[in-house]
């Protein structure tokens, strides 16, 4: 972990696994109470198709786009922060806050906690503005 | 501004700002009308969860799914762009001409202005295919 | 193809065309039975907007939907995993699999075909867990 490379690896392996539990949590849901909207995968536990998903597979899709606006463009800027060989002594700070925020976003999220879910959104925004100001600093 | 990821790292910042542009769009029409479909949320302004979204945040979430389907994909290619040492004149016109489309993309879509709307989600749509001509050129 | 670079930016390549694939067949359903959900594309033709969109435009949104959960964060990975400089023995598998699978996964969902979807959406994940392995291997 000594340089912001490696800091952007550990970062994108630690988002897709947190996004892969919302696939698990939702999927979880979903066979628990063998309800599918899909006609085929209702099918395939011989079930009528739900008319609607669950609200916590509902709240765990909400939550899981959230992440999918905020996510991938901040890997973006990561990955141009990295190639433009901006501060190390910064990238922990805003790779790790970035990351910490974005989990504890969802885990707010399934929870329903408020006003907790729009601090650790913020926390992500603010990265990612950070990040923006270095890049744009060093670009411009 | 003289290589190709200086390009990159602009278009990102750009693109992210245009983004969260929307995000507060949505939290100004919905803190705006009071009304909000997260029970945790409207429970923290005292008022019951509203079945709906408003329309306008509606609109402001579909052009922002636009934005996910074509912003990151794009990215990820003008890295390949960047990282394989593909021309540096053009790439002032690939990602300039892409950020504004998208840029012009949202305005058109919260405005409902259309043809405009389809003209510029077709010229980001050029931009990334020229991109992929170019960088099949180069791998295959 | 003698890179994890040059596997990177084809399976980008690939993936793009594949999601602009799913845009041109939700058009084409959209204009063949003149139905649109936004007023202004409504208006466009001199029809009311429809209340809904058409099953397979649906259909095939929650296929597009999958895909911007799953591909942006396995290309943010796969920049890593190019930058880090891994497996070059590896690296026409991961991507090839992964790009393969999502072309399948789309294929599966708009066809309805189960449990094919599921299995085609298994390997994806598989690919991006490997992937991930590799990954903190390397950084940790």
């Amino acid at each position: 972990m000594e340089t912001p490379l490696h800091w952007y690896a550990l970062s994108a392996v630690v988002l897709f696994l947190k996004m892969f539990g919302i696939s698990l949590y939702q999927g979880y849901c979903r066979i628990g109470r063998q309800q599918f909207k899909n006609p085929e995968d209702a099918a395939f536990v011989h079930r009528a198709p739900a008319t609607e998903e669950l609200p916590q597979v509902q709240r765990a899709a909400r939550a899981w786009l959230n992440d999918v606006e905020n996510i991938p463009i901040f890997l973006a800027l990561g990955i141009a922060y990295v190639q433009l060989g901006l501060s190390a002594a910064a990238a922990p700070w805003l790779f790790g806050l970035f990351t910490l925020a974005r989990i504890a976003h969802t885990l707010c999220y399934l929870a329903g906690l408020q006003p907790w879910r729009t601090v650790a959104y913020s926390v992500g925004i603010g990265s990612t503005l950070w990040m923006s100001a270095m890049i744009l600093g060093a670009v411009l």
